[in-house]
């Protein structure tokens, strides 16, 4: 599967999401406020595929503690961002560090696929948002990772996409990766969850995450937690896929986790008049008891509690 | 306000909703399957709209039958279609019928907007979706019209618009209405609904409908029912306004209300990979234990037993 990233002759090169899938261009930044701004503007996504491109982007600054400061300030809500760019500050070869964070990222994708594929029943269409897989995460994916396994173990009948408003990436990121890899895949526009559920055609519902708080809150896609209250309005598991550093243990809760309000231009249609108001927040936070597991690389987690990061 | 169509000189022009707010374009019909096809693509949309322009086509036809039928089958959920065509056909002179018929669509938006007002608290913010304004109607409005009238009361804080995909009703259509008259309103995709609500930027939803059931069952625009269901959970009232033109006592319950599944090409993101596959249903039907009132021209109704049109 194609990653959001790579590393040529001393340039990072990045696949420009916001270009999928109608065309395939890569970006090539051979500095970092080319990398802060490829982030910025959503042309590299997903919290670990951000905080893999940050920390390769350190490994171009000659100034680091300026370059860590700003690659940081590119997106507030992903943890992982700050995260990866901290970590790699600290090392002593950044690029190596780079490339660690890149290799450990998409180990933890595949372990996460192998705790969570068991969730998904035999015949089971599963129902998700955003975009969570290879683009995201550098490996196989979190949530769309599972799903991927659960379908070559057989068992995942269909995912079921939500297109996510305002910027598509379940329109134009899940689904072409689900058609690339095979899985079969319906895409629907956000608002006909509910009846896809209320219909039976969803078995479970499962997410990403940006940011974790130590209580369980968590912080993803806007549209994530409409989701989980329909899920538990009918009946159905919602799960969390995301690895550990996505845990925030210093964030106590939901409201301390910082809300990116993107440009309201996104929301506004073709010809708005001028003075049009919009709000665009790009994501929201679910509390934990909406939540009936968290899925991270070290296994199914059903309380907040387990999620608290072993070192 | 500016209303859906206009009778010039034998000729019905309708203005084409799919332009707006980018542009005002008036499409003249001089015979029935132009007003067909106008219903068909949305160039004229509502429940209440679609029935008036759709006695207006009657009013155009030499072979009355071929048209009820042509004109009748534009469009499958709304039943004020059928409704307007089949009174249409029963009458001496069609073209007065449909003068009357929109004439009186207008006095039940009056008399919804009256009904319903004072259910609006003072400083409340309404959530809405789609549209359902003098566009929608010929009238004031349905939802709309009771919002704008609470407006006028010195009640209504702000409009909270959901932007309905995939056509972009509430963004193109809802947003451009309120701005026309003063009415704050601020737009969201429909996905930022139930953070709004948890936030407490909501106080009440009001929607409009395209088809009661006997049992209160409600259709509506594709994401009606997961409001009514996220407005139960966070304690929110949620109202349906409709003209009583809108209950169909034909049909017993939601499962009997045929749901129109458009093209998934409306879904589809440009550059979509060829064969990929979407759902597009454009409506769906909320139960009646989720609907706290239908306020209809005849007042507001706690129950659906209440709803039968009293003729």
């Amino acid at each position: 599967m194609i990653g959001p990233v790579r590393w040529r002759d001393g340039v990072l090169e990045i696949l420009d999401q916001r270009r999928l899938p109608a065309a395939e261009v890569w970006l090539a930044c051979d500095n970092w406020p080319a990398v802060a701004e490829a982030i910025r503007t959503l042309a590299v996504r997903g919290a670990p595929a951000i905080g893999i491109a940050a920390a390769y982007g350190l490994a171009l600054a000659a100034d680091r503690e300026a370059a860590a400061a700003g690659l940081k300030a590119a997106r507030p809500t992903a943890v992982n961002l700050a995260w990866a760019v901290d970590r790699t500050l600290q090392a002593a070869d950044p690029l190596r560090e780079a490339e660690a964070i890149a290799a450990e990222e998409a180990g933890r994708c595949a372990a996460i696929a192998a705790a969570g594929a068991h969730l998904v029943p035999a015949g089971a269409r599963a129902l998700t948002i955003c975009h969570t897989g290879a683009l995201a995460t550098g490996g196989c994916g979190t949530a769309l990772g599972v799903l991927v396994l659960a379908h070559r173990e057989g068992r995942l009948r269909e995912v079921v996409a939500c297109e996510t408003r305002p910027l598509l990436q379940g329109a134009r990121l899940t689904m072409w990766e689900c058609m690339q890899l095979g899985v079969p895949a319906r895409l629907i526009v956000d608002s006909a969850a509910a009846q896809a559920m209320l219909r039976g055609e969803v078995d479970l519902v499962i997410a990403g995450a940006d940011r974790i708080a130590r209580n369980g809150a968590t912080a993803n896609k806007i549209g994530t937690y409409a989701l989980a209250v329909l899920a538990r309005h009918h009946g159905l598991p919602f799960y969390i896929a995301a690895p550990t550093s996505t845990v925030d243990p210093a964030t106590p809760d939901g409201e301390a986790i910082p809300i990116e309000a993107r440009d309201p231009s996104e929301v506004l249609p073709a010809g708005a008049l001028p003075g049009t108001r919009a709000s665009n927040p790009a994501f929201d936070v679910t509390p934990a008891q909406l939540i009936t597991a968290w899925i991270t690389e070290r296994g199914v987690h059903p309380s907040a509690a387990d999620l608290a990061p072993s070192s």
